[in-house]
């Protein structure tokens, strides 16, 4: 297992981090990158490599001051729909989904180019939250798109422990603007989750740090002893 | 270029077919499979080979008898977040997108085998819609999930000549149900669309048939004509 602070050092240095939650939780494995790094070649890894969504995970707080709800908020409060949103996940969560967003100088919003650029705006939005974030991101963002925001739990991995938390906690203990992008790893052999053997080969090969989730909430342990 | 009749044939038998909208719209070709026949394979290589949004296209009528909304007008009706929803794509068409979906039987929604359960019980809904198929819609499926729907416009190839209205209308040509799967193809050389020139080279090599939204605009002329 590689350490907490290798994972810093690569999300620092524009790399991927490997992220595993869970064996009682998802236990899917994410590959993680910090949004203000992205470039297309992210993006075509991601989608070739890993073969999830390739979503953007916000830090509760920046989410609520551009005004984002969940989308399970949002169907909730529909007149017809809003059976649907009352479902939560198998291992107990609701999900972190919010909107799905295209930059408005995205062509079709899919190409790795569009989403890329999607995302590194994004993370300009993010950066300058408390300056004129929210007013760039009404004036410069479409919905629905094809870049699926999360919304991190309020008081973060103290209220929920999937990927989103993980990986946005992992973005603030690297002094990074907590706007990280993950995609789960999928297996073409199983048609299931990437297993943590073949990521670790993965890892491995591409000498990419690969944690665990229970890693990341022993340092939050021991930070808070301290 | 292949003929309407071999698309029709591969649609019928659960193989792909390869759909180019047009130079002048979003200039792009999607992999196009029937959702009645999808198994976790395709998804593997959806994700894989196209490496787009893996999307399911419902015929309006569908979507209508379901309840279901585009996700721009769920967004316009809302106090804080109608501005995203009022900008049209480039291409000057507003998105299909409606809601993003799971079956309650998926466990984290994104694996092949849970997109293909989604898609695959999405395709009996639209199979039984005059029947109980609203009833297990809303007893059987969450949101947000991980499976995009998308409504084609009401209308058809009169209204909107995207890939929604293109593939949905082959699926009623075909004779199938109007819920069809839709991925982008996307290039990891240049990071934009995948070239007509390459996607022919992969639809020869793999015997996919390919056709333009062309070809089923002058086969709609000629069976209004008829």
């Amino acid at each position: 297992m590689s350490t907490v602070e290798e994972a810093i050092n690569a999300l620092r240095s524009g790399k991927f981090v490997l992220l595993h939650d869970s064996d009682i939780r998802e236990n899917e494995i994410d590959m993680v990158i910090a949004a203000e790094f992205v470039r297309p070649e992210h993006i075509a890894t991601m989608r070739s490599v890993a073969g999830g969504l390739i979503c953007l995970g916000l830090e509760y707080e920046i989410a609520n001051k551009l005004g984002l709800m969940y989308m399970y908020e949002i169907l909730r409060d529909h007149k017809s729909l809003y059976k649907l949103a009352s479902n939560k996940a198998p291992y107990g969560d609701k999900p972190s989904f919010s909107l799905w967003i295209n930059h408005n100088d995205t062509f079709t919003g899919i190409t790795d180019m569009d989403r890329s650029l999607t995302i590194s705006k994004m993370a300009y939005v993010c950066k300058r939250i408390d300056l004129d974030g929210k007013e760039y991101f009404f004036d410069n963002f479409r919905a629905p798109g094809h870049v699926p925001l999360l919304i991190a739990a309020k008081g973060l991995l103290h209220s929920r422990k999937g990927h989103t938390e993980l990986c946005t906690y992992l973005a603030k203990l690297s002094g990074l603007t907590s706007c990280v992008v993950i995609c789960e790893m999928l297996d073409s052999i199983s048609y299931k989750a990437l297993s943590f053997e073949k990521a670790r080969e993965y890892a491995d090969i591409n000498n990419i740090p690969l944690i665990e989730g229970s890693q990341l909430h022993d340092h939050l342990a021991i930070s808070q002893k301290q």
